[in-house]
C-alpha cells in the first residue's frame, strides 16, 4: 500500500506538465538551441540597472513578504496605490492564486480554445470546469467569452489581451463595451503579459477600483525578467486583499524584487527594448513574405504566421525548424494550428530564421 | 455587490500572514536593524561560487521547469535517482503543494503546538483540521506526535528535526523507532532545513524509497540562499510524481536554480559556515550565561535562550532587544515561551548582541 492518501481531486488529476521547456529538447536533442524563440521571452535582456541591482542583493536574506517597495513603484507608475496591487510568482503564480481563491469542484469558468494552457491547468488542478469558446477571425472573441459565461453561470473568464498566441488584440475600448454583457458574479481576469508592446488603445480606460476585472502584468516580457518569476495584479483593494489568505508570503525572490524595482524605473531601456521588438516583428514578417507566408498582424513580441494550409502542415514546418536548431512553438486548437509562433529575436537570430525557413518549408512539403 | 465569488473554504480564511517580516518592522521603527538574527537566515552568505553563477544567468530566458541539473546533482549528492526529488520554492512552496495534494476540508493533520507557523498556514488554508502536540523537554514528541496521528488518523503529520524554534534534535535511529507507531495512511512530513547544522545521528537511517515519509530540504540555511528560494523534497518516486499535477511548473528563478547548483558543489564554503555555525552557536551561549540565561543546546544555525521566567518576560525581553536594533524572534507557544531565539551572527553581529541584552533585561525587568 501506499502510505499517502491524495484528496479525490488529486487523484483524479493527471501528471500533465502544461508546456515542455527548450532545455528538454535540448536534452533530447543532444544539443542546445541555436536561438531561442518559442517562449516569447525578451532576448534583449533587462536593464542594466536591473542586472546590477540584482547582482548586489544580500541573497541571503530572505524577500520581503510584503514585497513593499515594488509595490509602492508599482503604484506610483500606474496612478494608483499599494492597495491595488499584489505582486507574485509571475502571472502563472497569481493565476493559480486567484483560480484557488474562486475555483473549487464543478465551478464554471471560460477561456478560448487554444488560449494559454497554464491558466487551463489551474482551473483543472482546482476541479473547476473549463467552458471554451472558438477564436473569431484570430482574435479572441469577448462578446461570445462573456455570452458563455452567462450561460454557464461562471465564477471566472480569461481573456488575453493582447492575444497569446495570436498577437492579436482589441481595444480597450472594446472590450469595455463587450463588458456590458458580463454577468454579475463572472471576474474578468485579464492577462495582459504583452500590453507593454501593444498600441497605446490597448489599455481598459476603466479604473483600477472596478469590481469586474483584475488585470495581470508581468516583468517577464518587455521587461525581459522571465527569469526571475515576478508578475502582479491590479483590482480593487478587497479583491487585492483576498490574496493574503492563500499566497507564499515569503516566496518572492530577493533579487527579483530588486531586480523588478529597477526595471520599472528605466524607462530609456523600456522604449529602446519596445523599438527592437517593432523592428524585429517587422523583420519577421519579412522573412514570412518572402517565403510566400503571411504574418499576422501583431501586438505582442512575437509573429505568428500562417503557414497556409492545416495543423499537420504547420506541425512538419514546426518540427523541421526546431530540428534545424531553432527553438519555436505553435498555437494548438484548429483552426490556429495552421501557424506557427516566432518570438521577437536579435537580428543574429532572425537571420538564421530567414535561413531555415526555407529549408523546413521544403522539407515540411516533402514529408 | 462584489463582482467576484469565492470558494466557501476561501471565504472563511482569515487573511493572516505566518510572519510579519524585519522589512516592516524596519518600515515601522523608521530605521534598518543594526543585526540581522531573526529570521535563521545565514549571515555568512553563500558560495562565492553560487553568487558568480547567479551574476552570469541569462535572466531572460525562463528556469528549466524540469530543474533537470539541479536534481542530477541532488540525486548524486545524496546517492539516489532524480525520481526521488522534486525542487519547489522553498519548503514553505513544497509545503503548500504536499497540502493541496492530500488535504482536504475535514482532513486530520498533527503537529506540534508551538513548530512551523507557515505549515499551518496551509492546512488552515486547504480547510484540514489541525491538531497539536505538545514538546516535551523542549524537543519534539514523536511518540506523541505519530499517537495523536493514529488517534484522529491524521493524513499528514509534521515533524521538524532539527527543531525550529527549539534547536533540539533527535537521533534518526530515534525517529525510525517511534515509527513502529506511525499508523497506515500517515504520512510523515520531516522538515529537515537545518540537518546540515546538526549531528550526523540526526539523518534519517532510512531509505528515500521508504513510503512513509517525504524529507524536506533547503538552501536557504547552511547554503545561504534564503533570497533565492530553493528547497526540495526527497521521497519515493511515485510520491515525487504527485508533485507534477499541482506545482507552479515555471515557478523557479532561473538564477536561484544555477545559484544552488554551485552551493551544493561547494563542500568547502559549507564546511567553513557550518564552523562559522558552531562558533556562533558558543559565542551566543557565552554570552547568555554572562547575564545569568541559559542557552539550549542547539542542532541549528540559531540559539534558543531560556529567560528563565515565563512568556511575557521573554516578550518583553525580546521587544526590548528589537528596540535596540536587533531582529530576533522568539517561540509562540508556552511553555518554550520563556524563551527569545537568536540566529547565528558574524562576530560583529553578536558583539551588538552581548551590548544589548544587559540593557534589554534591565528594562525588561523594569517594565
Amino acid at each position: 500500500m501506499t502510505q499517502y492518501r491524495l484528496t479525490s481531486l488529486a487523484s483524479s488529476l493527471p501528471a500533465s506538465v502544461p508546456f515542455v521547456g527548450p532545455e528538454a529538447q535540448e536534452r533530447a536533442r543532444g544539443k542546445i538551441f541555436d536561438a531561442r524563440l518559442g517562449a516569447n521571452e525578451n532576448v534583449f535582456g533587462p536593464s542594466p540597472r536591473a542586472i546590477k541591482a540584482m547582482a548586489e542583493t544580500s541573497i541571503w536574506k530572505y524577500g520581503d513578504p510584503e514585497s513593499f517597495d515594488l509595490r509602492e513603484a508599482l503604484a506610483g507608475h500606474h496612478g494608483t496605490t499599494p492597495a491595488h496591487v499584489v505582486v507574485g510568482e509571475g502571472i502563472d503564480g497569481l493565476l493559480g492564486y486567484v483560480v484557488r481563491l474562486m475555483v473549487e469542484p464543478g465551478d464554471a469558468v471560460v477561456t478560448s480554445d487554444g488560449a494559454y494552457p497554464t491558466f487551463n491547468y489551474h482551473v483543472a488542478g482546482f476541479g473547476g470546469t473549463l467552458h471554451k469558446v472558438p477564436y473569431r477571425d484570430d482574435h479572441e472573441d469577448p462578446e461570445a467569452l462573456f455570452a458563455k459565461a452567462a450561460e454557464v453561470k461562471a465564477k471566472l473568464v480569461y481573456l488575453a489581451n493582447p492575444d497569446n498566441p495570436m498577437g492579436s488584440y482589441h481595444t480597450g475600448a472594446e472590450i469595455v463595451a463587450a463588458m456590458d454583457k458580463l454577468p454579475n458574479g463572472t471576474l474578468l481576469v485579464l492577462d495582459e503579459a504583452y500590453i507593454e508592446c501593444a498600441p497605446k488603445d490597448a489599455a481598459l480606460p476603466l479604473l483600477f477600483d472596478d469590481p469586474r476585472v483584475i488585470r495581470m502584468r508581468t516583468f517577464s516580457k518587455v521587461y525581459g525578467l522571465a527569469g526571475a518569476r515576478v508578475g502582479y495584479a491590479l483590482a480593487a483593494p478587497d479583491l487585492i486583499a483576498q490574496f493574503e489568505k492563500v499566497r507564499n508570503h515569503f516566496g518572492m525572490n530577493r533579487a527579483a524584487q530588486a531586480g523588478a524595482l529597477e526595471a520599472l524605473g528605466d524607462g530609456d531601456w523600456l522604449r529602446s527594448v519596445q523599438a527592437r521588438i517593432v523592428a524585429a516583428r517587422l523583420r519577421i514578417a519579412t522573412i514570412a513574405k518572402a517565403n510566400g507566408l503571411r504574418a499576422l498582424p501583431s501586438a505582442t513580441n512575437f509573429v505568428t504566421i500562417d503557414c497556409g494550409r492545416d495543423g499537420s502542415f504547420a506541425t512538419r514546418v514546426l518540427a523541421e525548424t526546431v530540428a534545424r536548431g531553432i527553438f519555436a512553438r505553435m498555437p494548438l486548437a484548429a483552426p490556429q494550428n495552421r501557424c506557427i509562433r516566432v518570438s521577437c529575436g536579435t537580428p543574429a537570430d532572425l537571420e538564421l530564421f530567414a535561413q531555415v525557413l526555407p529549408e523546413a518549408l521544403r522539407a515540411a512539403e516533402n514529408s
